[in-house]
C-alpha cells in the first residue's frame, strides 16, 4: 500500500473537501458517477477527483474505499461495496453507532474495515479537520498516513472498531442536539416577542458543560429542581405548538441524579456513572 | 409603596442571596420560619432577614411578596399565600410555564400579581443577576425599582404576564437540557475510553447557535441528514444503558425541518416558524 489507489463515497460536501486534500496532497483518487448529482459532479471535479463509471470499476481499482456519505445511507453503501468482492481497505468515516460499524464490518470477506468519523467542518486551506480512526492492526495507522501534511488531522484510537464512532455520536450528539435546543428556544422567544432578551442572555455567556465537565457535579446536585423546570418548559413548548421532546428528554436525564440531590460532594466519575440504567 | 415591606419566600441559595441584595439596599426584607430547614434560616440569618413566625404574619406585614422557590412547589406556595387574603403584590419569580402564571394569577382575589424570572448565578458583591418583571399597570415597574443600584438588574419586559416566564423557559431549557447533553455525552465517551478526545474537541470551541441564532438556517437545510445522525446517537446511548431520550428529541426537532433540506437560503424568521406544528 505505498502507493495506493483510493476510492471516495461519495463527493457530497465533506467527501468532497476531504478528497481534494488526499488529491492536493498527491494521492490518486477516483470516484463513482453512477447514480450522482452533477452537482456531486461539479464538486469532484473540482476536487481534482478521478471519475469512473460504476462501482464494480471504482472497488477493481482501489486499495481504499473512504465512506463519506449520510448516515442513513451508510450501511447500504457499505454493502453494496462489500457484494462487489472488494478486497482493501474500507474506511467506515460516517456518522454511525459502534454497532453499525460492527455490522458493516460483518458485511466484508475480504476486505480490512477501518471505523473513522470527521469532526469539524469541510476541510479546506483555511479549516482543519479532524479525522479520527480506529480499527484492528496497522490498518488504521496506514490510514492515517495517507493524510499526513494535509489539512485533515488523521488521529488514531488505540481499541479496535467502534471507538471512533462512539466518539462522534457523543460530540455529535451533544452538537447538533444543542443547534436543535437554541433552535427551539429562539422560537419560543420569538412567540412570546422575547427574543432580543433571549439573544442578549446567551450573549453574555453560560457555562459550557461539555468542555468543563468538573462542573456536572453541580448538576446533578440541583438536577432534582431542574427536571420539574424542564417538565414547566416542555409545556411552555407545546403551548406554542413548539416541539416539547427536548426538555422533557432533559427531565428524563435529570431524574436519574434523584439519590444525588443536594450533594454537592461527589465526584464526576460517580456523577457520569449514575445515568447508567441501574 | 414607598417604602414596602418586603415578604420572601423561601432564602434557599437564590432566595437568600436576593434578599440580601434588598437588605444591603436598606429594605426591611421578613421570611417565614414556619416548616424551614436550620439550613434556610441560617442564610436567612446571613442575610439580614428578619424572621415571623408564619405566613399569616408575613403577608399581613408585608406589602410585596416575592416568591422564589423549587418550580414545583410555586403554584401550591402562590395558593397558600392567596388563602390568606394577601392584597398587595404578589412576585412570582419562579422557573414555570406562562400558563402557570396565569393560573397562579387566578388564585388571588386582593393581590396583583407580577411575573417575574430571575437568569443568572445568585447575586453577590462579585456576580449580578437578571431579574425579569412583567406584568399589568405600573406594578412592574414598582418591584423593579426595589432593587435600584442592587446587584440584582431588574428589567421590564412590557406586555403582561407571562413574558418573563416565557423567558425563563426559552433561556432555561436551552442552558439546562445543555448540560445534560454534555453529562449524557461524557458518560459515553467514558464508556468506550475517549473521553479525552471528547474533551479535547469541546476545548476546540463549536458553533453556539443560541448567541449566533443565524447560524439555524444552516441547521434546518442540513436537518434531513442529521435526524438519522440523531438516531444513530441514540442507538449508541441506549446500548451503553444511558439515557437515549435527548438525541431521539433532537432527532424529532430536526423532522419538523424535511422540507427545507438543503435550502441555505431560508431567512432564519421562516426557519424558525417551521419549527411550529402545522
Amino acid at each position: 500500500m505505498s502507493v495506493p489507489a483510493i476510492g471516495l463515497l461519495h463527493p457530497g460536501r465533506m467527501g468532497a473537501a476531504v478528497g481534494h486534500r488526499l488529491t492536493a496532497a498527491g494521492h490518486r483518487v477516483s470516484w463513482c458517477a453512477d447514480g450522482r448529482s452533477p452537482a456531486t459532479a461539479a464538486r469532484a471535479e473540482e476536487a481534482g477527483l478521478d471519475r469512473v463509471a460504476d462501482l464494480a470499476e471504482l472497488t477493481a481499482a482501489s486499495d481504499v474505499i473512504i465512506s463519506l456519505c449520510p448516515p442513513a445511507a451508510a450501511e447500504r453503501l457499505a454493502a453494496s461495496v462489500a457484494e462487489t468482492g472488494f478486497g482493501g481497505t474500507f474506511v467506515e468515516a460516517n456518522a454511525v453507532s459502534p454497532a453499525r460499524v460492527r455490522n458493516i464490518a460483518g458485511l466484508f470477506t475480504a476486505a480490512r474495515v477501518v471505523d473513522g468519523c470527521v469532526i469539524g467542518p469541510p476541510p479546506s486551506d483555511g479549516a482543519t479537520a479532524r479525522l479520527y480512526l480506529s480499527g484492528p492492526g496497522p490498518e488504521a495507522a496506514r490510514v492515517a498516513g495517507l493524510f499526513a501534511g494535509s489539512a485533515v488531522e488523521a488521529i488514531v484510537v488505540d481499541g479496535g472498531i467502534g471507538l471512533a464512532s462512539a466518539l462522534k455520536m457523543a460530540y455529535g450528539s451533544y452538537n447538533k442536539a444543542a443547534s436543535a435546543l437554541a433552535a427551539v428556544s429562539h422560537a419560543l422567544a420569538g412567540t412570546y416577542g422575547v427574543g432580543d432578551h433571549l439573544l442578549a442572555e446567551a450573549r453574555r455567556g453560560a457555562a459550557d458543560h461539555l468542555s468543563a465537565p468538573e462542573r456536572l457535579s453541580g448538576v446533578a446536585a440541583r438536577a432534582w429542581r431542574w427536571a420539574p423546570e424542564m417538565e414547566e418548559a416542555a409545556a411552555t413548548m407545546a403551548e406554542a405548538n413548539l416541539p416539547d421532546e427536548l426538555p422533557l428528554a432533559a427531565a428524563a436525564v435529570f431524574r436519574r441524579w434523584d439519590d444525588d440531590r443536594d450533594d454537592f460532594t461527589i465526584a464526576l466519575p460517580d456523577v457520569l456513572d449514575h445515568l447508567h440504567e441501574r
